[in-house]
């Protein structure tokens, strides 16, 4: 690309407390003027904290500004587990190979 | 987005008794003004319940009308799933790497 | 949707004698006027009976209609295991995190 | 539907002798005037006998003309698997809920 | 149909030796003028001979010509695994029910 | 076909060493003037080698071309798994019957 | 193709510690004109380092550039994975042949 290019989708493991709800926490990072959608799925729940996968899509994605709302909603950012950068999103690549 | 992103979908794990039946639950929550479509599956079935997944889709999804309608039919919600806030909606993420 | 929703696919599982077959059965549930499609799948088989899953597809489907016909074949509802009610049909959601 | 629906797909679990072959099977079932495909795949092979899954689509499947050319080749259905009656074919649904 | 269906798919699984290759097999097939398109998988291999699956499209697939082909080519066909005759090709049926 | 048939896509097996890159043996490869496109996917590596599946297409693919551009790099054919023959490519085939 | 033909996906396997995160990372190759797009999915995680698949996709991607950039973030590339050279992109294949 030659400059600096977008962060179009971030993933992250967050772990939450049960309030806010998903919801709640999905709209909040949506404040975000860089944001376009939100998807948040619980993967495990505890007595106090939910393990959830969060999913950012938007047209330059600011990773301070994510984890100040992550911060601010009382959770914590465990990993970034995955991006997409640049012009288009998801890359094809070849099938794995089959080794039966 | 920068203002109140609407909640597009919602998954909830709801626990109800056999009566009302999955038909006359679907059409309670679509009574809801902001509720678009439900779907419902049963996972378990015990003597006296059942085990759902309440899938519900809406221009934005008020959960207290969702929770007190629930409620109204003897159902309980046990835990919100997934939610999908903002302007699309499913984002698509790169594909798992596969360790063989 | 703010009135009463039309409940568009419902998933059945139901126990038959092996008379009438399933071409019968099938013809039968679409004789209901509010059933457009009927595709049954026999998922296991016994020396007197067989156990089906029923899908019902219509424009808004009457369960004590079908549960008349149902039963007039001799056969009978153990579970309704799926409904879709409202507008459109199945709703996307995310995909299950892997937890490799 | 309110009138008698067309079956318009039927899956038929066929054991039959080596002889005539699939491909003469296959024809043979089309030459009922209400069969527009057949597809046969054999899923296990022994010393006099092969076991198949016979798919028929068409108009209006007429099962005891099926019957009668399956007979007429020597073969034997053991049963009926799966139909698919009414105006259109294959039926969306929920996907199943996983339980990892 | 009600007339002679044309075979449009066959699926062969031929055992051959390592010569001619999976490339010359082909090619020798698709000189029968019937023939449309050959794909070739190799599924196993020995010392001597490649146990392969063989799949030929065409308008109408003349089994004996097939046989006389793989047969001048040193090649044995062991079985035929699938047919598809008729108007169109692969039939869809309603999913396997999962039985968790 | 009736004519001699083209060779689309040709699937190998290939034993390399590290060097050269999959990038330069993929564009080596690509140096005939028959090929189109190379995808090489490493599956397996070692002290000395790797072990690759090398997909080429082409419009008419000339495997002895192909094997002396392996050889020229210091690698080698140990299999040819896959070709697509003739007019068009993948061929589509009925689905596996599943025997849960 | 007969002359020097475009790289168009690189598949690596790089280490790096845990700053910069792979929003950065994915950025820093996105710099690379010949860069278009960079996903980037982390599939391990140890104390001080992350294990990451790095997917580019480029017009004509360099290596030894996209080397340098991922050296001067601190991080090694452990091997290339996957490579698309070519006209076209992904190469489909005969499906794998299931021997249940």
């Amino acid at each position: 690309m030659g400059k600096r290019a977008p962060v179009k989708i971030v993933v992250l493991d967050v772990l939450k407390p049960h309030e806010p709800n998903i919801l709640d926490l999905g709209r909040a990072l949506c404040q975000d003027s860089n944001v376009l959608d939100v998807n948040v799925s619980v993967y495990a729940v505890d007595e106090k904290t939910e393990s959830t996968k969060v999913t950012i899509s938007g047209k330059d994605i600011d990773f301070d500004q994510i984890k100040k709302i992550v911060d601010d909603n009382g959770a914590v950012i465990h990993s970034i587990d995955k991006v997409v950068v640049g012009k288009k999103e998801i890359i094809p690549v070849p099938p794995e190979v089959s080794l039966k």
